[in-house]
């Protein structure tokens, strides 16, 4: 492995991503190091090789002193989360229009079961967060795929076709916003458009904001439920610190209404707010109320390492487009014209031994792509792209 | 508050239950501790007062440590599981036919979806677990409520009124084995009779076995997977280190396959098993494998709690009906005779200030009964004793 000392002068000395050592992240057990095995350095799911942050180590482990391991109750998490909102949007949704639910992807389901039938068309853009097409289907709704514009600028929302597909009898826009796997941030106007489209046909519209605190210094993002539209006041948003501050397998996340779609959030069941993790409750308060100083300093290490990554893929892979995400530290990667195929994730793992997303899990428009996620050291990114192009 | 200095002489000095602090209690965050305000006594969900094993603070602690909080992989959890239930049980499922979910709800709800069709039959015996009468409504499928009977020695299976129901055209029966919230162990005849009517009717049998460490001394708990029967071959487990160490908030579980039933528990998506929390799945295995000794001691001690439960009762509402429970720390109270009406928790909460499980909640067969969790010190067994005998 490359000791990569030749960029450490170049980054900051310490934060989130400078004590990540290779031996320690072999030990961990979620999905990131134990999917391949350890000759392989995995690069594909969202999990960051950062440690936690303070407030959420103090919290979880007053939490384990307390023996506090029974069933999950929101209690102060609406408001932790409302506040950050305030803080950091602009945006001040009342805590008692926001549900805990156990993850977002659970709470897009259960919003969809309250506000579609069997059969319903939901507009889903793909590029897309590969459980949306699984969920979807097992719900029986028909997606409607509708897909982002690719142009030599990179991606962009193409508002002619969300038309098009809204006009074709679509009941929900599925929205992701900030967009997986692109890192698309949508402006006010974009969203502004969106929204007045989905006041013309009738479209409810779920936003899915898990990436939302990852924008990078100089973009906001503006919250869909957030605009001066009924299409806002109709929206519900799922939100979560599990991308932001690493939580994804403590479960907690929360169903935000707008405020004419109090009565459908209310509905979701207590069953499903049960059902999520009382560390992710406890965890995610933290963060939401004291972890922004760590998140800035993460996010000036991602920021370094969009960079970095697009340096070193000039240098050694200049045949993959990559464009800098404007949030997400995931980057969704062109290797069309590399020759690997529909999945180039496959060549790269099996000659380079180095794990990327595939990008046809994404949906037809993934074919070509891979996604790679650079939340880890400078020296991991390095090596990253040395392996891919290895694989050439 | 009674300190109940009088129990102590006869009680364990030490052990999982005799550090129960109220002021500290009512610092933690899980729904026993938030549901009331803090005038209230809550002896209601099944959570217990424990502090956590010391190996399960061990494994969270180094977690917390290695910033190990990313998706959920099952790891060597089931390992874990089928060496405890071959010590245990003498049962020895392949580890290889055990699928991670979040918790046996949900597993049960999997399992069901791949074993019915909506408009199906299931038999459930009542009284009981309440999310079972949500969670069968909304997959579509009819609880067919088969009650348990209750003579004069308590409650017990009624095989004959099982056959009927199975006899009418039943597509699955849903056992909870020990019995929630009756505290019933089924011993091996009954389960092989059960077994018998499965195979003579076509019955798939989806067994809840959560409460199985919490046999009492002398008790022992036979998996029905583990009878030499085709039905027990077909039959597929939900078990969970949840409620003997007091982890529901963690989020863990696991579907076990009998031999016949493989192909059934791989069917289980992979979305279910990532939505399960890695802590649960970590404190899990370390309860599993290291978590006998604390169990043993806790098993005392609740033992001490049935008897003493039944001794306060007794003397101090000795209309309520009480029989010990072979197995959990639920005891099912018929208050009948209290002249309380259908839900005597709503009494005892109103007049008493101690919040005891509604009885309603868990079917037809509750009316009148109240479910109290008696997993916390004899102090507060006493003291909830005495504020339900307030109420009267």
């Amino acid at each position: 492995m490359s000791t990569g000392t030749e960029r450490d002068t170049t980054r900051p000395g310490s934060g989130p991503l400078s004590s990540v050592d290779l031996g320690r992240l072999r030990e961990r057990r979620s999905v990131k190091w134990t999917e391949y095995p350890p000759d392989v350095l995995p690069v594909f799911v969202a999990e960051m090789d950062t440690p936690l942050a303070e407030p959420i180590t103090a919290a979880l482990t007053a939490a384990i002193g307390r023996g506090d391991t029974g069933y999950a109750a929101a209690g102060r998490l609406p408001e932790a989360f409302a506040g950050f909102a305030g803080r950091r949007y602009d945006w001040h949704p009342d805590p008692t229009d926001i549900r805990l639910v156990p993850d977002v992807m659970t709470g897009i389901v259960e919003v969809l079961r309250l506000l579609t039938e069997p059969g319903d068309r939901v507009v889903v853009n793909t590029p897309a967060y590969p459980p949306f097409f699984y969920w979807l289907d097992r719900l029986g709704l028909e997606l409607v795929n509708s897909p982002l514009a690719l142009t030599d600028q990179g991606h962009r929302l193409d508002l002619d076709r969300l038309e098009r597909d809204f006009a074709s009898g679509a009941r929900v826009y599925l929205l992701c916003s900030p967009q997986n796997p692109t890192g698309l941030v949508f402006d006010r106007d974009e969203l502004e458009a969106v929204a007045d489209l989905a006041d013309r046909y009738g479209v409810r519209v779920v936003v899915d904001e898990i990436h939302a605190p990852l924008t990078y210094p100089g973009v906001r993002h503006v919250p869909f439920a957030s605009l001066d539209r009924p299409a806002a006041a109709r929206s519900i948003t799922l939100v979560s610190a599990s991308k932001a501050w690493n939580l994804a397998g403590l479960k907690a996340a929360m169903a935000v209404a707008g405020p004419a779609a109090r009565a459908d959030v209310a509905a979701i069941h207590p069953e499903i707010s049960e059902a999520a993790g009382l560390f992710g409750v406890i965890a995610s308060e933290a963060a939401l109320t004291e972890g922004e100083p760590w998140l800035a300093e993460l996010l000036v290490q991602l920021d370094a390492n969009r960079r970095l990554l697009g340096e070193l893929l000039a240098q050694h892979l200049p045949e993959i487009r990559y464009r800098l995400p404007r949030a997400t530290y995931l980057a969704w990667l062109d290797c069309r014209d590399l020759g690997f195929g529909d999945d180039p994730a496959a060549t790269f793992l099996e000659r380079g031994r180095v794990a990327l997303q595939p990008g046809p899990r994404f949906g037809p428009a993934g074919h070509g792509f891979a996604r790679f996620n650079f939340a880890t050291s400078a020296e991991h990114v390095t090596e990253a792209v040395h392996r891919m192009a290895r694989a050439r």
